[in-house]
């Protein structure tokens, strides 16, 4: 099935202790929808600036990703700049310029609005919530955040919360949003708030889902070299939702599988810098390392 | 078969956002042997101050502990002080009190000589080693440090690392020992150094187990409350080393199980102060929560 994906395409500039890169492809709709696309048919809703490289269009319509929701402003391309230490945990944030992003109003095409999985992705929740309005019944709603929607428009987010079926959120995410220390006790004061899954991305230290059905922990792979882990988080959402997608059907059995391929996913996203290596992946590398994260934490 | 840890006996003053308690029962050899003592029969190696009190000798009595190698000393047990944040990560130590701990110069009972699995707890590498002299060809022999050690004397403890078969450290120790910040090429740098298998301890995210066999991944358990993490680190070596004295056997699949026990006793450890909810422990809540343990990774 058709999965849509509202967020940002960005161009980033990006340190690490292993490299620096300048201007290269980044944005949540980016690394979501290339992910997304090794399961399933991907649609993207997202504005660009006059300085975006059509090169980067082309690769994402050399995956099938359908852009017709991309629009193309006056002005340049949101721009990100960020640093990352020597542990790569959180990034220095060194410069935001939102360009033609500051007035981006997301609009569904038609065609798009009975898509049946729906991603909002990490943007303002006031935009997230006009996405809802747009979008008719659709099977599974998942939906990103960041802390400083949490902590600058606490309101407008339990209103995206509310309605969505799935939300995201990092571990310090999770336990700022609920005022938890207690990782269990936050995941509960959340699905309160209305969302039928919580899953928690933890970086090197995996995912934990939490629902009505229980809590399912996946490993992250143990990686030789982390070069970038810019993107990640929407890498993972990218595989989840687009793993999901293919399989149609949205059960518990479903969820957990879904959870392991946004590792793995993940896992290779964190390899090179942008989405260097998403690019690359063959769906025979996604398979072999499937495997070996379910050898990761077998006993026999 | 019979188990022997050297390590400390304290009193601590343990504060937590939880409570507050003073002068409770602690240190290393403690929290393991509990711990340990739910699996087989395990021998202390330590020393205590003329103020330790008898009812906690009682105790480690009532667990068929043994404890002819305790010697109490005059002056004042050994004492810890110290304070946890909101997040329970890294105490801030108010206060280490030597005291006959100062002096603390571990023999081995001659019929403890043979025991065939040995856990060098915490302590100096220097005494570690005199321990690793006086032990005759055990099956395993296991240890744990910390940073002080790493830091202050790194020639003793690499001494100690080559002539012990599994290490136990925590996930900045890893990477400060190895000088690396990727896990699995810090893993790969110590297992270098002379050990078989090496144990990352990852407080509430789990542990990886590093080995020629490959990696092995345990989820920690996702608990309601977490009271006072003191001394997890030793019941995770307490269950861990427990279950293998027990199961004699040491190959792959036991060092798995025996990681996940370990973290199933942790699991209990922390969720009151001192060694209180381990002293309690049945062992049906063992068996109930390594169970569920299980269930939290699995796809089916």
């Amino acid at each position: 099935m058709k999965l849509l994906v509202v967020g940002s395409m960005a161009l980033d500039s990006v340190e690490t202790p292993f490299g620096k890169e300048e201007n290269v492809l980044g944005g949540s709709a980016s690394y979501f929808s290339l992910a997304a696309s090794m399961f399933t048919d991907v649609c993207i809703v997202a504005v660009v600036g006059q300085d975006f490289p059509e090169e980067h269009l082309e690769l994402f319509r050399s995956k099938g990703i359908d852009l017709k929701g991309v629009t193309r402003e006056s002005g340049e391309t949101f721009r990100w700049e960020g640093r990352y230490g020597y542990d790569l945990g959180d990034p220095e944030t060194l410069g935001t310029y939102l360009n033609v992003f500051q007035d981006f109003n997301p609009v569904i095409p038609d065609e798009y609005r009975d898509t049946e999985f729906v991603f909002l992705a990490n943007i303002d929740p006031e935009l997230q919530l006009r996405v809802l309005k747009q979008v008719k019944k659709p099977k599974l709603v998942a939906c990103d955040t960041m802390n400083y929607w949490i902590e600058n428009k606490p309101e407008q987010l339990k209103e995206v919360i509310k309605h969505v079926d799935l939300l995201m959120l990092n571990d310090s995410e999770s336990r700022i949003l609920a005022g938890k220390a207690s990782i269990t006790q936050a995941a509960r004061y959340i699905l309160d708030l209305g969302p039928k899954v919580l899953i928690v991305k933890r970086g090197e230290y995996g995912a934990l889902m939490f629902s009505k059905e229980g809590i399912f922990w996946a490993p992250s792979y143990p990686l030789e070299d982390v070069i970038d882990p810019t993107g990640a988080g929407d890498s993972f959402a990218g595989g989840f939702m687009g793993f999901l997608a293919a399989h149609e059907t949205v059960d518990q059995a479903a969820l957990k599988t879904a959870v392991v391929y946004g590792s793995v996913i993940a896992s290779f996203a964190v390899e090179n810098f942008s989405v260097r290596r998403t690019a690359q992946l063959k769906k025979s590398e996604i398979d072999k390392r499937f495997t070996a994260f379910l050898q990761l934490s077998r006993l026999d």
